[in-house]
């Protein structure tokens, strides 16, 4: 048999796993799907290819769970299933199939005849386009309608007696279905508590999941977790077994330093990381499990240097960016919407890849066109009545039109003139340039030497989001710059950024503007922090001025901050860009640029996906060793 | 407890049941769903409702099998499945949920606080909507993913033993699911062939269906069939009953008169028609089970004297219309997207409901807006690449615009302007002057005294199609409808209609123009033909020229006619519409008239409803009575 994928129809895959991904979140015994619009798939979709064969040959097709279709050879038609012969000839081959419950989708297994590249799709609307398909769903029996996890079993490096009950502690966090074995004849199945910290786990009024396992498998169902804890069961009496369920993306980084709390917060970003990177990128593992757009972009940039997967990328972006016609935001959020066209720049900048671009060109355009709809009569773009301006947890003056958002459409529009095709070029041009007039106008505070929140309020509030867009998309020029780093990054004045998200913004901004040493510093203090209180991977949030106690709080609930939050990851972008001096110089990493800060490190051995290929870099002593390598070679992550 | 119905946003419940219906035609093996675009469902909705409560109380909310959600009282969330208690005062309700594979719908069961009425629907992208639900779906346990059938047992009429198997015949055609006790013994589960003639269940190599029973329940699925045949199996042997499965909906109509062959072929119209009406109007039991938008308009039309059931019409219009934004036809059918809206004008004539009309009107205009942007240079439409302009199976001239299309574009211009908000009436009036001119230009043939097929072929080309529907639509004035009744529809030399389909158009053309005479004796020929040959259900197709053998085929396939096609039961709506009379003079029937035709019956007793009530006539000798009825008093179906 040839290697055979499955098929479907372009972009239907990634919407329905992300419904699958966006209703799964669990709290407290309550599902809690996301509150967004939810983009369907396509039901009905025939494929078809045509054969020139020189000898007889067989194959089988197979639908999808549920599906119903047929297979027609010519004009004869088959059921799915059974294998078909077909003489030597010409021959077209089309496959019809119609699913409610999932997305459409085919396999034939055929030593000639089989599924992969070739084959068209067709939805029975548009003219027909290329199938779609990826490496995980290759074998017949298990079919896209459920992802197939790889699974790696941990015993727990800790079981103690504690309040009546027995507290295992796993090495760290994981998404995990437990295995539990008990006396059967003693329970029925017992109730098992899950934590990311032992507070939680041990609290069960307030922990977030609880379960039982399968009386039969002993299995619980797929959580996050790190401690679990089951009241009235002796140590003894049961054993517990997580088994880590996960999609298997090769990480292509390592960092190696002089300075081991920079290896370790490295290496602990990148664990972080992977556990938040399935499907698609989410927040956290434990909560939300939801894919948000904002955390999504700054996951795209730290992809881009830990496994360069560009497959997580576009299920991501096409997931995010959900169908058309395009009548809400992306999270019902505006900003996340505009860092959505930024996302689409931060992948083609990683992979060249046009083809992709292309693909999603028109949804560009239609989500262009939605936030220019919305613009008012100074042509700045504002919220409508459901929508939500979010831009960070923080106070801005919101009377009228917010700076921050215009500084994105911005950046957006720059984006879209560069990735436009040529007859569209100019027009993206035209509106960035009477953009930045406007900005220029209404937003720019002389006197205070900052962008404002509001022109309408009379407040002229300066917060430090726009100020740091501003540096971020070169907005202000470079004099300016310097004086925004005075007059709003470096002035205590304007109250701090709360967020590790905003946060990363900012400490980007510095590192640009050549503020590398206080950038590491506030990288050392604030991730060693948390290290120093036990992390094995990093936080939604961290207050450094609260005890480990206080720390599980947010949201106005006891736990409900998560432990394990892709935006904390952000160091591996930071350390990789801006201390390894590691950047594609064109996209896609044809040409690139290593330039270590030599003033921080005497040694450095790093490696980071470079488009395709892998980048080794090796400093010793003020001399820079780099080698590219094909992917795959050499990966010591 | 309340009476508690089970709530969807309005559109979706009816688009998830089309997709089931049309994704469940089984051939020979081979499931074929039906080869349109299909239109999915919200998967992402939450319902709302505010009480202000005297008392404590105490509510329970179920969501559909396999969604995901949860309550929300004021700031608590509750599960699904889990009793709430309310204290008095005022309280805000929410339910989220989510659902792939099916509606997302909800149940809530409480004294007070239940599902029904005054609940609103969020989308999370337009403005909240009222809740929809229906009659069938009031009981927790049968949540609206699959309709709940009502059931009728049929034991077989007869049982004879052939070839050497057992043949089962039942009175009837029906959609049933076989229940058969064999010897579990002898063989695992003996193979039923099915037939909806003798011939084709006979025929093991040609028939459409076979199936094996479920070894535990002795079940085979629900399909069509009126014998059933058991190869190698001795009548004695097996015992098999036919468990008839459809949804209730009350015949309102009878029609009794001296000619008991009319009243044969009232009765058998209307036990095919009830056979072909479920969730939706569908074409015929066996073959297609699909929802055509050609054939749901004269089912409309047959209904309206037969149930008066408002909503399988409802249904049928969503389910037939699909989503927005529209870019395909109905069922790919340029004409049948015309006909669709003169089938909301039929439902708006039978029922008068101005909010149905306004609930659609955005789909209206959308569809309508899709046929204006198809036409060329001289205003007609044309189809494009991908779509089926078909009007009927006949050889006409296709070169060019099709005249029959123009006349079915005027025809939906007057019911668009007719149903139309007043700032919209003008526009349509206008598009319809324009369109009667350029008619009248470039089809109009004088010396013909016809309309021809193409203008642009020069061959003048007639056939009957396009006159005929210049008739019914009035776009000939009345003396240029007689001669066409001699130029075309008396003139032999003009090719026959040989669809039943598009033979409704000719006999209600007929009737318009007076040949009742022509009308009756046409009805008798070809109705009573059947009735000759032993149907208990009419036909898609009859050619009175061939023996009953050669009747089963159509399409080139042995067994392709279909034995119950609902466009077979038109003459119901001809005899109550033109013989006895009836006919609403007002949207709803509010008004109405009763003029039946005492030059064909001496005696006459016919109840039909009228709008939500039922009108009961009795001609005797000339003197005519007539009774208007509540809905439900006095059926003797």
């Amino acid at each position: 048999m040839s290697e055979s994928y499955w098929l479907w129809y372009p972009g239907d895959f990634e919407l329905y796993h992300a419904m699958k991904q966006n209703f799964s979140r669990v709290e407290r015994g309550c599902a809690w799907p996301a509150f967004w619009k939810s983009a369907g798939f396509r039901n009905r979709v025939a494929f078809r290819r045509a054969y020139e064969l020189d000898a007889e040959t067989g194959f089988t097709v197979y639908g999808v769970t549920g599906a119903q279709g047929y297979v027609q050879v010519d004009d004869a038609k088959h059921p799915f299933g059974e294998k078909i012969s077909v003489c030597p000839g010409s021959h077209t081959i089309s496959v019809h199939i119609a699913c409610i419950g999932c997305v459409p989708s085919i396999y034939v297994e055929g030593d000639v005849i089989c599924s992969g590249a070739g084959w068209m799709a067709d939805d029975f609307d548009g003219d027909p386009v290329p199938a779609a398909y990826n490496r995980y769903f290759t074998d017949p029996k298990w079919d896209p309608s459920e992802w197939k996890y790889a699974e790696k079993e941990y015993r727990p490096i800790a079981v103690e007696s504690v309040r009546g009950g027995a507290l295992y502690t796993f090495e760290t966090e994981l998404t995990a279905a437990l295995k539990i074995t008990w006396d059967k004849a003693k329970v029925e199945a017992p109730r098992v508590y899950l934590g990311e910290s032992r507070a939680e786990a041990l609290d069960t009024k307030n922990c977030y999941y609880h379960c039982q396992p399968d009386r039969n498998t002993g299995l619980c169902p797929r959580q996050a977790l790190r401690y679990a804890f089951l009241p009235g069961c002796a140590p003894e009496e049961c054993e517990v077994t997580a088994i880590h369920q996960y999609i298997d993306i090769p990480v292509k980084a390592a960092f190696s330093c002089d300075d081991e709390e920079l290896n370790r917060i490295f290496a602990v970003s990148a664990h972080t990381f992977m556990l938040c990177s399935g499907a698609f990128f989410l927040d956290g593992i434990k909560r939300d499990k939801w894919i948000w757009g904002g955390d999504a972009y700054q996951s795209l940039l730290v992809n881009r240097y830990l496994t360069g997967d560009r497959e997580i990328e576009k299920r991501t972006l096409i997931a995010l960016r959900g169908g058309d016609p395009v009548t809400t935001h992306v999270n019902t959020i505006l900003d996340y919407s505009l860092l959505w066209i930024l996302s689409v720049d931060a992948y083609f900048e990683s992979y060249g890849d046009r083809e992709f671009v292309d693909f999603l060109w028109p949804k560009m355009e239609s989500l262009m066109a939605l936030c220019f709809s919305q613009r008012e009569e100074h042509g700045f773009v504002v919220g409508r009545k459901r929508d939500w301006v979010f831009v960070d947890w923080a106070d801005f003056d919101r009377d009228g039109p917010l700076c921050a958002e215009q500084m994105l459409l911005c950046e957006a529009c720059r984006v879209m003139e560069k990735l436009a095709p040529r007859e569209r070029k100019a027009f993206y041009a035209k509106e960035r340039e009477s953009l930045l007039c406007q900005i220029e106008r209404f937003f720019w505070d002389e006197a205070q030497g900052a962008y404002v929140d509001s022109f309408t309020s009379g407040k002229r509030h300066v917060t430090r989001h726009a100020n740091i867009f501003a540096i971020l998309f070169g907005i202000a020029d470079e004099a300016r710059q310097r004086l925004l780093a005075r007059s709003v990054l470096f002035n205590s004045a304007v109250p701090a950024i709360t967020t590790p998200y905003f946060r990363f913004f900012e400490l980007e901004a510095l590192c640009r503007l050549g503020y590398l040493k206080e950038v590491l510093a506030e990288i050392k203090a604030y991730w060693c922090g948390m290290l120093k209180l036990g992390a094995v991977t990093f936080w939604e949030e961290y207050d450094p001025k609260k005890p480990l106690k206080a720390q599980y709080e947010m949201y106005g609930d006891p736990f409900g901050k998560s432990l394990c939050h892709a935006w904390a990851a952000s160091p591996i972008y930071l350390l990789a860009r801006y201390f390894a001096g590691v950047r594609a110089l064109t996209p896609g990493g044809e040409t690139y640029e290593a330039k270590p800060q030599t003033a921080f490190f005497e040694h450095l051995d790093c490696r980071f996906p470079m488009g395709e290929k892998q980048l080794h870099i090796q400093l010793n002593q003020g001399m820079l060793r780099e080698e590219l390598t094909e992917q795959g070679k050499g990966l010591t992550p």
